[in-house]
């Protein structure tokens, strides 16, 4: 038996769930999760089911029929996964360890569903890290002058692992167009405020500086605009005119580890979505 | 068009989806909302549907047949409501006003779409609210020897007004056994604490002595074991040395108002199933 | 015997404390709360300090002895309140009515230790509640051409009742500059969102628009620029993507009932100081 | 200059701050944070107090006199610490690794201001963490019979290296009372439920079984009343019906993390202080 997700969305009409649930039953699948949701604004229709299914039926014919009986019927947009096969995770950062030391123990701990082939840093702070966790750690300075080949570097390191995603664990590096275009929705970056509030850099110091009571963190999918890419989790916590500008990045450290984790855990899962620069994120 | 919502449970079987969606395709039902949710540990089935169907679709034989073609199949239970019909909500208050005065402003403002043809309350303390809201208000005083009367006295204003459920404001009188029978899993109470901890009288001097670092409120559904009947919310607050067991209770208001006030929402919704005495909740 | 409140600041020096509790001690008073916060960045000493001494002894002379004596070493600014004395509270409001049926209830539950001696509305929506509460209401509505006229009539009012601050539970319209001047840090709002993030209008449709998965709210004291004055209370909730506009609204107001109201209560009790447009939130 | 802490109680009576106060400032220390809380059930006075004082001035005269001066007249309970001495802090885990990772990566990222000087296990399972992390490891099983040697070797290891005090990022055995007596609001264990609710074994298992919305940890001091010694911290998270045990248990163990670390945090900073059970956390 193979376990398998699939992710669909199309406009919305009548009879979709119907038919697709249909053809599993018919196929001999057993449905074991099936959520499903509506975006009335835009008239948009989105699921996600989980199923068992005979692993000698989960084939290509499946996979076309399915397509072509009902997909082109409602211009369903399908994406499939077996569930067996564990998603390649890169991960790049630059000096902080805080995300980086906790996505390594999540994984070693056995929360984290994925290989991570690799590490790349901009800077060689962490590799006793990488090497404690004995995990392939490149170190590929960044200068002004060389970034075109830089990013050809990255691009070539991912090829080769064949990374299914990237997670950015504080990497304070802008990420070139080209790199974007060819993983949309595939990079996942931790930012130090809770979005739209403080873009950009020293968002702690910002906070601070507004008198803010509460700080927060916030994972997202990077974007070619700066910051503003489909948000995937967010939290905050309470702060006081007691903390310093050190205490609300002690505090703020906590919620992005927390909220970084909880993104890469919703990715490998396939429980998001992105429609219009938004997540649907099924539970 | 009338819009309908179906709540369904039954063993864990293929094809139930299948058949329900495909039940209310044929009848030209639009699926507006679907969610099911498997409980692995006792293997049962829970379905929230939510549809738009021609009016004339929707009538008995509508019912019957689901119920014959579908339901005798998988061995279903059915629950199965029009939306436009508002609930009647009973509520029974003592001294404290603040559960009340939240539940009548959310009333008035609009947020509970219920009626409410009543309050009864054991003191006339808050009959000036009652008056305020223009909501008829019975008050009922009890004696230890004249409990039984009572409670006919109670069931005799449910039934004038046809009530659906009730909602315990703060009532500070235990529920006698025959009344929680009629109203299985229709009276919500909210008890001042984070359950199980603090069950019975006075939580709020029992956290303050024990010196917790949180306190809670809790909504649930009546049942003749104190306290300990379905959860439907929960939530908690901080607090420190620093609060008194008046700021206990101060604090705990507001936790009150929140936690009731929801639970009264997702039942209002039809949003709450329950299943060996916890609760299933929809979103 | 009498209990005083007294707020101060002043650069920041050794020996501060030392010579105001001995001050205090001297007169016989009895400190029962001091506390104390130093900002390291702009070298300010803040402190607040309740304590219970002889009404007798507590008078003109007290103050004038303790601003000589010590005030001036130390060029300390002083606030010396009784905590007998009711501050008195104006309400200001337009056609939402979930704040002001919170704060009118907490105030009739005995929660708010003010006097409420008038409301004032740009609609006549909410005289109703106005009405049920039996607080003097008026209706002043505000026309372009007239709103230099309108602003004399709110002070006038504001004069004829001696308002010691005043609340605008969700009054959509700016304030204009006479009167913000005349009532500095004296003016509460409550806006519906996580300042900074979505200042000005219609914030919960922004908020939806960027597809966040928190929103929030924020009281803090009006200032001339919109939106960024200090900010007293923020708290936040979870959405998600199943949540309308409609709904962000709804879970909104219970924020906006909670912050405001938690910021009425700071300011009544006087536990806010303002410092280049920050909040001190002593506990 | 010295940097020291100053924590104190005694019977509530007049005078104590400004004594106190006075005697630094005679010194000519600075005081650079009071904090001052009153129980006023107990009419006990409890005091933490930093300042900057010469380092030749902080001497044992230093604190014989301010004990001989004022604290027999008020009969003070005096703790001075040098901020500049690190706590030893010895850890004891079984096989769960969340905490211990989340603890030797705070303590190598500087976040924690103590010394590790070993960790301890009643099982082999963890030691290669401690050996990333270069920390001795001693491995000693436990059996019933030998319970007694055992706690003699744990004596051993503690003054042998001197600890200051021990944290239980997960030990799963129960610490005797004599080792108790000696370590007295010395020993900080997590347990992984709010207490009082689901003290003892498998609290995630018994949340599960009640149907509870929200889940708990709880950092507090060990007492030979098993999970009720005096709370240092607490934290929450939702939880719902789709949440299997094991989903409980990994949301846990992110609260888990967090309030261990808190509690730690403020033990090392001194910001503790317990009377009768229960704690004063000054901030």
């Amino acid at each position: 038996m193979s376990r398998i997700t699939i992710l669909m969305n199309c406009p919305d009409q009548k009879g979709i769930i119907a038919d697709v649930t249909n053809y599993i039953h018919k196929n001999k699948g057993n449905i074991e999760y099936i959520d499903q949701y509506v975006d009335r604004v835009n008239s948009i229709f989105f699921m996600r089911l989980e199923c068992e299914i005979n692993s000698k039926v989960f084939n290509e014919t499946f996979k076309k029929e399915l397509n072509f009986s009902i997909g082109q019927k409602y211009s369903i947009d399908f994406n499939i996964y077996e569930n067996e096969l564990k998603p390649k995770m890169g991960i790049m950062v630059s000096k902080y360890d805080h995300c980086l030391y906790d996505i390594l123990s999540r994984h070693q701990s056995g929360e984290l569903n994925v290989e991570i082939p690799f590490i790349i840093s901009n800077h060689n702070t962490l590799k006793h890290i990488a090497d404690t966790f004995k995990i392939p750690f490149f170190y590929i300075p960044i200068l002004e002058k060389t970034k075109k080949k830089i990013s050809d570097k990255h691009l070539k390191i991912f090829n080769k692992y064949s990374v299914d995603f990237i997670v950015l664990a504080r990497y304070m590096q802008i990420i070139p167009t080209s790199i974007i275009k060819k993983f949309q929705n595939k990079i996942i970056n931790i930012h130090h405020s809770f979005l739209p509030a403080f873009p950009g850099a020293k968002p702690y110091h910002s906070a601070y500086e507004r008198g803010v009571k509460i700080i927060g963190a916030t994972s997202h999918y990077i974007t070619e605009e700066l910051d503003a890419g489909p948000i995937i989790d967010q939290d905050t916590t309470q702060v006081s005119h007691l903390n310093s500008i050190q205490d609300f990045i002690g505090k703020g450290r906590d919620l992005e580890r927390i909220v970084l984790s909880n993104a890469v855990k919703l990715h490998v899962d396939r429980k998001v979505m992105v429609y219009k620069n938004k997540t649907i994120i099924f539970s």
